[in-house]
């Protein structure tokens, strides 16, 4: 029997203004505690045998850990992947067939939209849910089931279920041919440990960008899904426009936005895309933009060119740091709500999970 | 030797305020001489041969007529598409192989990312290109050309060219095994003549929405693609915060900006999607958003929940919507820039083509 421990006091709020500000604190524990999945894992594999092509099916936040997921099964397993918006799995259905893995991601596992597209593609496809809620519909319904180990989470804004969905990807990834990320993916909550001790310099940066009315934030290659999430964040919490942009599809349109003042939040870890995104990070800066660098602590170039940073462990790079670079950009959509005097746990017109279509 | 004759007076406005005006005006007459391309098309999906998977690659416009061949290829072929930013093909590499076909869209056959992708692809995939201007350099690349037959487009905003790519895109899906789409798409230039007609209302919508600072677009199935082109139309030439929307998905994040007034414009062609865009207009009109509905002329259930109605021809299903559909929202863009005393034909920060990474 698989069990999951749920205890009273995780559900209040230990000394924490919000849950939602407790819940990216336990943010570590959540990664770790994951990581002791990875026998279930290796198991999940295995009953699963061989797979020609990957159809991630998600809504909001879950589709940007999708989306994470896409770059690295194709990138380092060279397994196509696709990844659909489960409120258009019907519309665009992927194509599926029974050497294709359709994973569906869902903290409560009750999500309506995703549910119903597991129930279409469970008589044509392999289905493997990941899951967050024990015994929820979509771990009855699927062919597989692999658990995040979050613990419950009360924010309605997402943020240790991220984290956590994002480790069993790279725990499949790891099991399905890249066992090296086993070691990396180890390091993750002491590298959020470190972010996390920032957090007085992030509440003073939130506190200097609470009342403008644009926010964006650009990536390319792994950056890209935080840059999404990033702007999820602070449109469900603080209600400004937040719009995440891959850093190198700015100047076929949305350029035009780029004002004296507008944040742009610019994701740029160590990697094969980082002189790429400071050229686009020259750019916004040359149309008047105030940027945002969120980058390795020694990342002196991206220093330079910004007018805040926000360093990181400079052994993070590119391919884990979906993991470790949203734990700043949470947090300054937190403080920015807070700021605006809002309450970043009850988003008005959001539910928690998602029952309709 | 293919040639294309574009005369002097092409590039001249021709009694219109502005190129982009004219350019939507001639929407039709490029659709119907881009039909004209029927024979190389079929020739060209002869030399191709089996294909198992298809990948487009593109940036802003052209990505959004490569997501409408993702709703056809799987919806009526069956063939698993994926649809990948140029500027992020390197880091997400689809994963090609001889049985896939890699289709680059661009108007000019000279945009850097588009290039740079197409040459990494040449020697994995299949490729085909589809563009404007004959004889650039996409064209001497590719294995395999087609041209859309658009004729000059000066505005920096694509219109024109957009339909005339859709235009290809559909009879490359009609040539690979849905013949039955071509009566309708012989169709379209009426129907697109038709929509023409009704600018007098456009341009009387736009003067009431044209102080906002925000808009949202939102659409199922073939629809979505065309919020996300009409939010991309908006922000290019009005600076107006426009954002395109999966229906289904607003309430995982996005129903958080949703306030009193702000414009939706919900796209809901006749077709299976229909009243579930219904019950989202719903929702975003309980929020006190103000809807500008966009439907068949006779669909009197979404008149009923929208503000503002903009009614097209009730022949045209959501399958063929993509080509029509469009056209009231780039006017809308068009007036509402005008409105705001802009320049629609060079937008700040813009360049027609885009020559850099």
């Amino acid at each position: 029997i698989h069990s999951i421990d749920w205890s009273a006091d995780m559900a209040e709020k230990g000394g924490y203004d919000h849950f939602m500000l407790k819940e990216i604190h336990e943010e570590p524990s959540a990664v770790r505690d994951t990581l002791t999945e990875w026998d279930e894992v290796l198991g999940v594999v295995e009953e699963i045998g061989e797979v020609e092509r990957i159809c991630f099916v998600a809504c909001g936040t879950s589709y940007h850990a999708s989306l994470v997921g896409k770059y690295l099964f194709e990138g380092l397993l060279g397994i196509p992947t696709d990844v659909i918006l489960a409120s258009e799995f019907r519309y665009s259905a992927g194509a599926l067939n029974d050497r294709t893995l359709a994973i569906f991601i869902s903290q409560s596992g009750e999500t309506a939209d995703t549910l119903n597209a597991l129930r279409a593609a469970n008589s044509r496809a392999k289905t493997l849910a990941i899951v967050n809620v024990l015994g929820s519909s979509a771990t009855r319904e699927a062919q597989h089931v692999l658990y995040t180990r979050a613990g419950p989470e009360i924010g309605v804004a997402a943020t240790k279920t991220y984290v956590s969905q994002l480790t069993v990807i790279y725990m499949l990834v790891a099991a399905m041919g890249a066992p090296e990320l086993m070691d990396r993916l180890g390091r993750v909550p002491e590298f959020m440990e470190r972010a996390l001790k920032d957090e007085d310099g992030i509440r003073e940066l939130a506190a200097t960008c609470s009342d403008v009315s644009d926010f964006f934030f650009i990536g390319r290659g792994f950056a890209y899904p935080t840059a999404l999430e990033g702007a999820l964040k602070l449109k469900e919490i603080t209600y400004i426009h937040g719009e995440g942009y891959a850093a190198g599809e700015l100047k076929h349109g949305p350029l035009a936005l780029i004002d004296n003042g507008v944040p742009v939040v610019a994701i740029s870890p160590p990697g094969p895309c980082h002189d790429k995104t400071l050229s686009n990070v020259e750019e916004v800066r040359a149309r008047g933009a105030r940027v945002i660098g969120v980058g390795s602590i020694s990342d002196e170039s991206l220093r330079k060119e910004a007018d805040d940073f926000i360093g990181l462990d400079p052994e993070v790079d590119d391919v884990i740091s979906p993991l470790v670079y949203i734990v700043p950009l949470q947090l300054l959509s937190y403080h920015v709500s807070v700021e605006r005097g809002l309450d970043p746990d009850k988003p008005k017109n959001l539910a928690k999970c998602v029952t309709v279509e």
